[in-house]
């Protein structure tokens, strides 16, 4: 039933590589940016708007900085039940000038907004923005956003983007170019929590031009439903082991709350909460008045409930951002024109799902010495929440979350054996994948890869 | 591509049954209410909800009150850019108390508003409130509703539903029993305008249980947009002449608006204007604070874009209200609630779409003798707006409107021919079904059937 | 400490002229509208604004319509957390356009919003306004409007302003007068209800012409809150035996709960509750935009406070239209139009107040004989819920509520004597007002004058 | 007619004590924090609120925290036409659950943001909330706030509240001490622009306890609007040269736009624009619903336009949050409530205000020598946008503005003399008090005292 990327994922994203050596607990100072990463982009023609990314590869988290250098106007449609937002009472207010300077996406829960905030005062720190005395309108720079909640059970750290991160992506900001996939402010983006799906998600973008009329979409997807595509299909979800053939999300959606659980029982004591949102900007260069672009957000809005079901639910903390750079004279209808983009942006939903990992398969024990496990054993830390106290015994090795809270399928109440692979690498078996590497230099890294989280041994 | 239903229509239709005959431009107080028509309904199991509609023939138009007799929680939430309410404000701000006594949605344009009020006051009038001098909350009935636009260029003239209408339903309401199609405020609905179906549309209602709790969905569905089933099909509508085949809902939508034309070239000048809405209310009987009901309200409404393509655009009046009995204690977590309500509605909006009428083929000239086609001529009079001339020349009858406005296919820039067909009536071509007979009472009859619209012979 | 109309009363109001005899629980068809009543008026100069009213004495109660014959543009400002509209939501959409026919404002609570709707029908009917079919913008009629509550305690029946009232007000509107006081929806308005003052309101009207900008307001007044006059006064209140002398409004508030109280002792148990609104309209003919015609709103809104302390509170429904004819190209700053615009409506607010009845003084008993007084028993009806019961003894006359609830200061629990006073009418003492006339048709008149309330003798 | 404050105030302010000697154009991280400053305090007892203030003296600008350590319920009315705020869109959603840390209120205009979501991520990096992975409800810090603007005409500079100095402020907050006057975010406001009074503002508070009910009312006053006492004098003004003597507030807006002017001419071409701001924050300990702590928002906000006059106009961007801690079972009737809740304001918003520096007169010229002047020659850097040039000539001084801006009364355009005064400081007369002083080590410094500007003699 579902497509074949979350089946038939090569586990070539997480041997890729050299890793990041990094240490536990990273300080904000020690932090440093990484800017426009990502191989797969959407590549547009587009001159007024840019776009930069940056990301701590020790979270990993990230933003995603869209620049309008010629400001532009704005509207905001909130839905979910659990948003956050810059200024949106600014913005409901339906003033015709055009203000905007740029709309940030960021992980990091509420502490992400700093991201937003961080742009309008890089725009007056670089001097394209001042609070000129005289003018009529105070010339203050303006800079919107929302944030995707990736904190919880999907890190063990809780590094969050913030003012330096979000100034690095503003001005590595260039046009024409959208990285897709787990970058930016995405980078650490899940979907699928209503099936307890937990894909891998991320930021997408899709442009498309109709005569003189340009329309871009941008979404970070990180929703408690799962995303769809035109077909009915789930694009990306780690399938529970008892769920039915062929089942349709029509039915899935009908049959909750069983269909939560991997085999259709029901929902386990574990808590879903307000740990997703979806939050999108869709761009148009046709003129439209204030009125006319709360319209176009709200019809855009709503259609993702398409691409992405359930959409707007309390648990989700759902904006779009609606901005027209008014390049164009009017050319088509509203509804149209509403339409179109909304086609834009479910596959700009589509585009932002990466491949998704899986682990490999454990291998008969034995292939590591008593004496070499015994050498893996300690403490690592991986945050001021979250240790493992891995231990060996002959030949099988141990793990134990000690901190707080559990590391992944490591919990807090008994041993769980790391399995052996093939490649040296060893498996927490489960329903989503968890590879668990020791690094040469007394790491211990879970899930090795594009979201590896990284354990330093404590007390050598 | 589209579902048979369109295309396979029988006549039975407009071929059954004896034809009211009725007034041209008839007064208000002339009209009288038929209540709770119609064959197909749903019926549920809920006491605590009551149904009835009335309607009046000579529009036709009509409407329907969902009653809460023990009164119930109520939010709203407003999408479409061409809304229409009462008391919306009231509603927003979040109160505790079950107040609601009444849910009203109308024919009839903002005219139709008044089906809403006179629900409050036949509550009043018939002793169920009072305001109550000394209650620390005056005993106010409540009845709040919106309403669908039913006039323009479907109608020949403009009847609105009225207290005297919306009194009866009122009165005539009872549990259990909801009539699907056009009925009550469906009674001229139309849904597909953006590719110019203008099939016809209707009200629908389904219901769910599961446990203790209970939803319902109640829905008329007079949208811009098509239907679309779970398959991604449109469920009704008078497909153009060059239309690919087997083109897709998003082909459809992604060609805009080349695609809303018959021959796919683009809209002619006929103006697509405010002339759409989809009303709708979702039940609940779980008990759900006002935070949760109002977030209850947003995920269901934004799930319509599912099943309506298009769906809150500019030209709707998109309004769903949300209410709950507060009989159960809560038993399911709310995005399940919300994810389960939206299925239901979807089903409501399916069975909202009743068999789409086909129009009689054409046969030879001759059948009547020319005397008797001279015996039809005369001017007709369906309204302060709609008058049609008749002439016949030889075998061959001709037709002109010659108020106001034009009838359906019958212009007034130049005569069009009624060509015979089997049964005795006449066709006038095109891409909408239009019939017209003659009755032996003088009356020329516009689409005789569920739909007929009623012309008086002047001067006789 | 406050101004002397509330004291200085004539007793010219309750004698002068001849009253209706009019059924008691009239039926809706039995009541007549008088139109255009009232003897004090606004005069002003403004051809696009044109005001009708209309009322039922058997209330009494009333509707104003305030009718724009060249459509206008609206915004609106819900304040009051019991507030009643009609296409509140339509109104905060931000369109351009110009649609609005008439506000009309109403008392009889919710029941009153049909008055609301009946204009939007009357342009209809008068064929003003149509559905026209072809047009880009249906040219459908839009009135808007908000009530209040003007039963309760206030009134001994429930007679409501229904949509023939509406249309006659609409059908008599005509420019350049305003009828001020307890007219058309503040024929019995109240105010004061913070402190029990229970002064008597109605509606009121100001105009400014500040070069080629003219600049309107209509208020009705019926406001928790007092009013209060630029000198800190309060403009009416019947105030309480116990109130300190020469306390200021502030003083007031900053005593509640004790100053409720007519001996500053704090509330008794009866329960104030959601019987009061102010709604007002203000209206200017420079062009603004569809934000600046909001933010116009809110200022002047918001500034309302200064006249009515307090204001805007959960018990009140203040609902402020403005409205803008768009006749003058912008000459003043917003701000300015607003601080010029919010002491027109002070001067509205004041002008709404009507001189506060007050009652003769009882004089000794027997004037009357004992046979005289014996000839006045019997049970007079109100309406279905209120009847008193007369009975004498001697040369002492009593009464005694006998239906479900009390008529004003005659209770149900024990008879109350009725005091003779000079000109042969009775008086029950009290902080208020409260006078009772025997008429020679037999019925029992509470408060005979302009808020006269009719009772009729059953069984005769 | 305006009190004394403004007329008599003494010259103590700016001489005394020894003055800051600052850089011109600081970096931000040279910029330190001053935190709790201020003598005239408002002192309190309700332990549930702490309250931090923090300054840069450079600007001189900052911030005010207050918290509420064992979170409260939090709603906010949003009434501005130029809001700012973090995460209304959140609270706007009534949820139930107590979730808010911290109300931050802060100069800086939109940059100054970053002191919002610099408290919250205090909160997080102390320790004091994490994003709790397993709970169902993440334990995610919650500080909202708002800006006002002190940018513009006012300051030489851009100096703006960041993350080091609200988090400064958070951390320096302690129970029951608010500074009163021109402290933390008040540390240049100013009021009645609308008069072009151009007083000095600052943040007020006011607690009341009646019963067990305590309620406490805090803001930041920066109105376009000016002051108004209970005796409906203007608090604080610089008033015009020709203004009438004793003319009421009253009079002044209904003269709008004549009394704009010092000689009651009207408006000179100098735009007036958005650049204030009243944000305000009502504590109350008694529990509400949501929806009743809205209401009590509304009220008590919309009572603040007796205070402020005109309040909520196009050009402020007043917000005002309402808290409730829980603490205290239902007691008082809401209105009661909101009434005795807006008296505090107004106390509050009285307290705001700070003795008003008046400038030395002028004296006799040749008290310093022509030698001693050409000692003062150079030019004085404030800020990457104000520079000036400083000149003698014989025994006459003179300066002129050779940056981007003009420097209060010295222009760009011709040089303006520097009048000598008694104390050694210079004068540029107008309305508005303008000192000069000479500094030991080089520095120009305007206005020294509580609001100096300081100018770097460059090349030196």
């Amino acid at each position: 039933m579902f497509p074949s990327t979350a089946r038939l994922m090569t586990s070539c994203l997480f041997l890729s590589g050299a890793f990041f050596s990094m240490p536990a607990t990273a300080e904000p100072q020690d932090l440093e940016p990484i800017v426009n990463a990502g191989e797969t982009v959407l590549e547009f023609d587009w001159p007024a708007i840019s776009v930069g990314t940056a990301e701590y590869a020790e979270g990993p988290t990230g933003a995603t900085v869209i620049r309008f250098d010629n400001r532009a106007a704005v509207a905001v449609d909130v839905r979910g039940g659990s948003p956050s937002d810059v200024n949106a009472a600014y913005m409901e207010l339906g003033y015709d000038q055009r203000e905007l300077d740029a709309v940030v996406f960021s992980g990091g829960s509420w502490y992400g907004l700093e991201a937003v905030t961080a742009v309008a005062t890089a725009l007056k720190d670089d001097g394209i923005r001042d609070g000129d005395a005289f003018a009529v309108e105070p010339n203050i720079a303006m800079s919107v956003g929302s944030i995707i909640f990736d904190f919880g059970s999907r890190r063990l750290n809780e590094v969050y983007p913030d003012k330096k991160l979000a100034q690095a992506a503003f001005r590595a900001a260039k046009p024409g170019v959208f990285p897709l996939g787990a970058e930016g402010a995405g980078r650490f983006a899940r979907s699928g929590g209503i099936f307890e799906c937990n894909a891998y998600g991320g930021q997408g973008a899709a442009f498309q031009q109709i005569g003189d009329v340009k329309i871009a979409a941008f979404v970070v997807a990180n929703p408690y439903g799962v995303i769809v595509d035109r077909d009915g299909e789930i694009a990306a979800c780690y399938e529970g082991e008892g769920w039915p053939e062929d089942v349709s999300v029509a039915d899935m959606l009908r049959s909750l709350p069983e269909s939560r659980a991997a085999d259709w029982s029901g929902p386990d004591e574990a808590g879903a909460s307000r740990q997703n949102t979806t939050v999108s900007l869709i761009v148009i260069n046709q003129k439209l008045s204030p009125a006319e672009l709360e319209r176009f957000a709200v019809q855009v809005h709503t259609s993702m409930a398409r691409g992405i079901q359930p959409f707007a639910t309390i648990w989700d903390g759902d904006v779009l951002y609606a901005v027209s750079t008014q390049e164009e004279e009017p050319a088509y209808w509203l509804p149209d024109l509403g339409s179109l983009a909304s086609e834009v942006m479910w596959d700009a939903v589509l585009a932002s799902v990466p491949e998704q990992p899986v682990a490999p398969e454990p291998v008969e024990r034995g292939a590591r010495s008593p004496a070499q496990l015994k050498s893996l054993e300690g403490v690592y830390e991986y945050s001021e929440f979250v240790s493992v106290e891995v231990t060996a015994r002959r030949d099988k090795l141990f793990a134990k979350a000690v901190g707080e809270r559990k590391a992944y399928n490591i919990g807090k109440d008994e041993k769980t054996e790391l399995l052996p692979t093939a490649n040296g690498d060893f498996v927490v078996p489960g329903r989503y994948p968890h590879t668990v590497r020791f690094s040469e230099n007394g790491e211990m890294i879970m899930n090795p890869g594009h979201w590896a989280q990284y354990g330093k041994r404590k007390g050598r």
